[in-house]
Formats: structure tokens, sequence, C-alpha cells
């Protein structure tokens, strides 16, 4: 099996007499203690407006990251399409790539959070339509050598031919979340990779993982696991009371994110939005535990063929350090598919 | 006086064999020598569609720079802040600026070239209003604590709050190029610093330069010359063969250029347009020469008062270290103000 990391990184206005940088800069300090470790990749989200500072320009952040490291995949989760211009995007993906030597990893989405769609002003509804000409526009951009143009229902270009180019060739790997089974079957369809997240109960995120293997088959292609990353969050806690502690701080920051994404109509249907706001339901998904236990849960997505895991440290690099040492080397070979 | 590096990179697209990424890597540690050697800041270029792979996500490319440099000061030269959403190009600042621990100088225009107005299909005519409201968005999504809405011609946000912080306090020094005295004047008036380009004579440059200070103390302030840059050209050159086919490759560039930012009417009447094309012209603004002639030309400038020089080295590295080593020392010390 092959680790990663997945996460974010806090710097708050407003905030008298702290420096804002520190969450950002302890953040690329775990980046490059974590390539050190063993880890293949990092994977940093993209949102705007949270009110607690979480990395809204991921690839500013990214590129830092990618400056310190030689190794780690700097991969994105998810930036979301509606908020960009297709040709910057473009543009700024490719100069990452070219300075990283290919190491970037493509997550990309049509954005969930309410209060997003509202703070750009861009309607929810459009969200899908947007992602579609966007992505459409962005391979245009890679991969294109003579001029074209583009006139949309969202963007116009004129007669252009995008620079620099990606290292990557055609363009990096892009990336999904997906959690529906049409959801995961479009992913499939469009030959991306797959991401699953971190919230859904071990028997559903197999479920999904099997589901798209079985849809990358039957449309005849085979199936690479390194294509699918599953997020974990995990927490080596050795006590009730730490475990107790670490499910409620866990539900605490589910609710937080859930009051920014969902709608004043409660018909938030995005898949991540799906799960149930309760201490049981916050602890299903996760690797808390002991070492051994954190094992045998691997074990499980191990034994259903999964490969590739993106661990959302909740300890930090304290724990990313005892996973490296105490549960990773008995996953390091490959995997016994089921 | 100071010193700092202007200029720009190229990866070029759809060229076979050839690493598309090493012109940018070069320039990294071009950026990274400059350091060394005692330059104070490099300013990047912006552009887009050129056909020869010039920088395009300059914010991308100079924060792997940040990442490898510790004191140099991290300039755009310029933003164009038509194509940008204000809200995401300010997120990006502050990113950049919290990570670099406060080195960003961002330079903003509201663009000149034909060609990228085209590309981007934005009507030319909109520059300067388009300009100003992105100014307006970028200050306060810099500086607001509170929520705020916009309502504006071009872009909408409602009740955002963004985020991160920068690290300099309100916001980074904001620059902006001018050229004919109402435009100067207008840079003085609106309190930002002034980049002053590499193709105007030395006398023309030293009007300007006057005009800024004048302004600036007309207003009531006090003229601080750090905030007023002057890009030059220097090649060291030895021989009469040497700088004639330095000026001819110079020519060269600047109608190249000519050719992309042109309207098709031919009335371009950005300042930067204004110089004729020819050997003579393209000659009269560079610090071309030997080491004394160099230093001769550097005379003229400090003898007016400007303190602050940024450096577009068409010999690269071995022309800045040549500058550092041979020409540089002299000038180290305060400007004598005439």
């Amino acid at each position: 099996m092959r680790f990663g990391i997945f996460g974010s990184a806090q710097a708050r206005r407003g905030v008298p007499d702290v420096d804002s940088g520190a969450g950002f800069k302890d953040f690329v300090e775990y980046n490059v203690q974590a390539e050190a470790l063993g880890y293949q990749s990092s994977f940093v989200v993209e949102h705007h407006f949270t009110g607690f500072g979480q990395i809204s320009a991921t690839l500013n952040l990214l590129t830092w990251v990618g400056a310190r490291t030689s190794t780690l995949r700097l991969g994105t989760a998810v930036m979301v399409l509606p908020w960009h211009n297709p040709v910057l995007l473009a543009e700024q993906v490719a100069t990452m790539d070219l300075l990283s030597n290919g190491r970037v990893d493509l997550g990309i989405g049509p954005g969930y959070r309410h209060n997003e769609f509202a703070g750009f002003c861009v309607p929810m509804e459009e969200a899908e339509e947007r992602f579609d000409e966007s992505v459409q526009l962005l391979i245009r951009a890679w991969t294109s050598d003579v001029p074209w143009s583009h006139r949309g229902k969202y963007w116009q270009f004129e007669n252009v031919v995008v620079e620099p180019p990606t290292a990557q060739k055609p363009h990096p790997p892009l990336w999904m979340g997906a959690g529906r089974p049409e959801s995961i079957k479009k992913v499939a369809a469009r030959g991306y990779n797959l991401l699953l997240d971190q919230f859904a109960p071990f028997d559903q995120t197999i479920d999904r993982f099997k589901l798209f293997r079985s849809e990358v088959q039957a449309l005849g292609r085979r199936f690479d696991p390194s294509r699918v990353a599953v997020a974990r969050s995990v927490n080596v806690v050795m006590t009730a009371a730490e475990r107790e502690k670490a499910i409620e701080a866990r539900l605490a920051a589910r609710r937080r994110t859930e009051r920014l994404a969902q709608r004043p109509d409660g018909q938030n249907k995005a898949s991540i939005m799906s799960y149930a706001s309760t201490l049981e339901a916050a602890e299903a998904g996760t690797l808390y535990g002991s070492p051994d236990e954190i094992a045998a849960k691997l074990q499980t997505l191990r034994a259903a063929g999964v490969e590739y895991v993106l661990l959302n440290s909740v300890g930090g690099l304290e724990t990313l350090r005892r996973f490296a040492r105490e549960v990773l080397p008995a996953f390091a070979g490959a995997s016994v598919t089921a």
C-alpha cells in the first residue's frame, strides 16, 4: 500500500498578537517531514470565507511545499473549478508541474459549500455546468499547441495558445471526489482518478471502491488501484478518554463544516453532506485507536483491494511519525487483492 | 543606491525534445544567485499568449522563488488586474506574503497588450474601469476583518471575509508603472510606489522621477526615494561589435513585443508603446557598455536622486556577477540627492 497525507492549514485573520503565518509555515514543515517519513503525496483543500483561515490559495501554498520537497506528489482535494478562470488555472497548474518536475495531482470538483457559492455570487445550480465547461477548457489549454477559440456559456477565449506547457503529458492526472453511484460511474467514464472521502464508514467506502473498479473494467480498461485514493482521518489514541475526546472534536469540526456548506433550504445533496451528525457516524470512518486497532481497520481496506490511503492526521506530525513507525511497515508491500 | 532584478523566463510549448521547464528552473537559480550577490528584489512580468513562453502564472513562479530565498523582495511588474478575480488574487498575494514573512511587492496595472485583451475577450476600453474596481476590492479583501459585500460593474461578492491575512500591514506595497505626466500624478495621488520603465532615455526617466517627487511633496508627504524603482536593461559589453549585436537583439525583442501589444488600428496609447523602433531608441535607455560606461550612466540617475534600480540583465547571471563586482560597490552608499 501507499500512503499520502490530506488536509489543510489555518491562517486566521483579525487575531491580535498572533503570527497569522505560523499555521501555514508549520504546515509546510509538516509536509517536508511527511516526505522524509515515506509519505508519497500531499492533498490540500481549497476553501474560501470560512472564518477560520482554511487554505484558499491552494496552488500557491502547494508551490511553496513543492520547492521544499523533491519526491512528494503535490495534490489538490479539490480545486473548485467554478471559482477559477480556466486559462489562469491551467497556467498555474502547468507552472507548478514544470517547476516540480511533474509532481502535480490535480483534484477538481464543482464545489458543494453554500457559503462559497453565496460569497462568489455564483448560483449553486450552475455548479455542474460550470465544472464541465472548465474541465474541457483546462484540457484544451494544456494540450493544444495551435491557437483555439471558445465561445461558451461562462467563458470566452479568442485565438489563444496557453503557456507554459505541463511537464506531465498529456497533462497532470485529474482526480475527482465522488460518493453516489452515478457520480462514481461518471468519474470512471471520464477516465479520471477517484478520491473517496474520509467520512464514509469502511463498508461504504469499500462498496464505492468496488463499484469504481467494476465500472473501469466494464469499460474495457485495466483497473489500476493507484488511481483510487481513500482519505481517512487518523489518530493514535490509546485510552478510552483520549478516543472520546478525539471523536467529539471530530464531530465539532464536522458540524462547523456543515454550517458553512448547508443551503438555507437544507437541500444540499452532496454525498459528503449525507452522513449523520452523531458521535457514532463521526467515528465510523476513522482510523482512531491503538496502532493495532488502526492496522486492523486498514486491513479491511487492503483486503478489498485498496492500495492508496491519504491520512488526515488529527494528531499532526507526532501521529504521522507513529503511523510511519508502527503501522506502515506491515502495509508497505503490494496488496492482496480480494 | 539599491539594486534589484527585473525580468521574465521562458518555457516554450510544442518544442519536441526540449525540457520546457528548464527556462523556469534556470530563472529560479538566477534569483537565488542574485540574492547571494546582494540584489534586494526580483520583479517579474505577467504575460499571456505570447507564443514564446513568457511567465504567465507570475505569483506561482515567485512563490517558488520565495521558498528558495530568504531576503529577496518578491515583486510583480506587473500583475494585470483585468485578468484576475480580485478575491482570488488577494488570497494568492496574502498566502505568498505570509509564507515569505512579508516580502511581497505587488506591481499592478490595467494591461496594455492588445493580444491579451483579445485572448481573454475583455474589451481594451474597459481596462481602466476594471483596474479601478479591482484595486478597491483587493484593498478591501486585505484589510476588512468584518464581512463585506460588493455589487460592482464587473464583480459581485456577498458577505465575505477574505482569508488569509497579509503579513505586511495594512497590505503589501502597491507599485504602478507610469510614463505620461497625468499617469505619474495619479500614482502619486493614490499613494502607490512608482515603476519607471526600462525603455525611456535617461533624461526622460529623470524628468518622470522628478515629477513624481514634486507631486508627492506637493501633496504634503515626505518623498521616499526607495518608493521609485527605475528599470534598466544592463549588458556588460566591451567591444563595438558586442554592443551592436546587443542593441540589435534588443530592438528585435522590442518589435516582437510591439507586434503583440499593438492594436489593429495602431492606436495603442500606452506610454510603453511611445518609443521609436530604431536602433538609437533601443540603446537610449540602456546600461550597455564597459563597467565604467555603465557607472557613468548610473551616476546621472544617482545625481537626480534615484536610489533604486531594477536590472534586466540580458547577459544573465554573468552580467549580474560582473555588475555586482565591478559597478555596485561604488553605488552602495546613499545617493547624493541633486
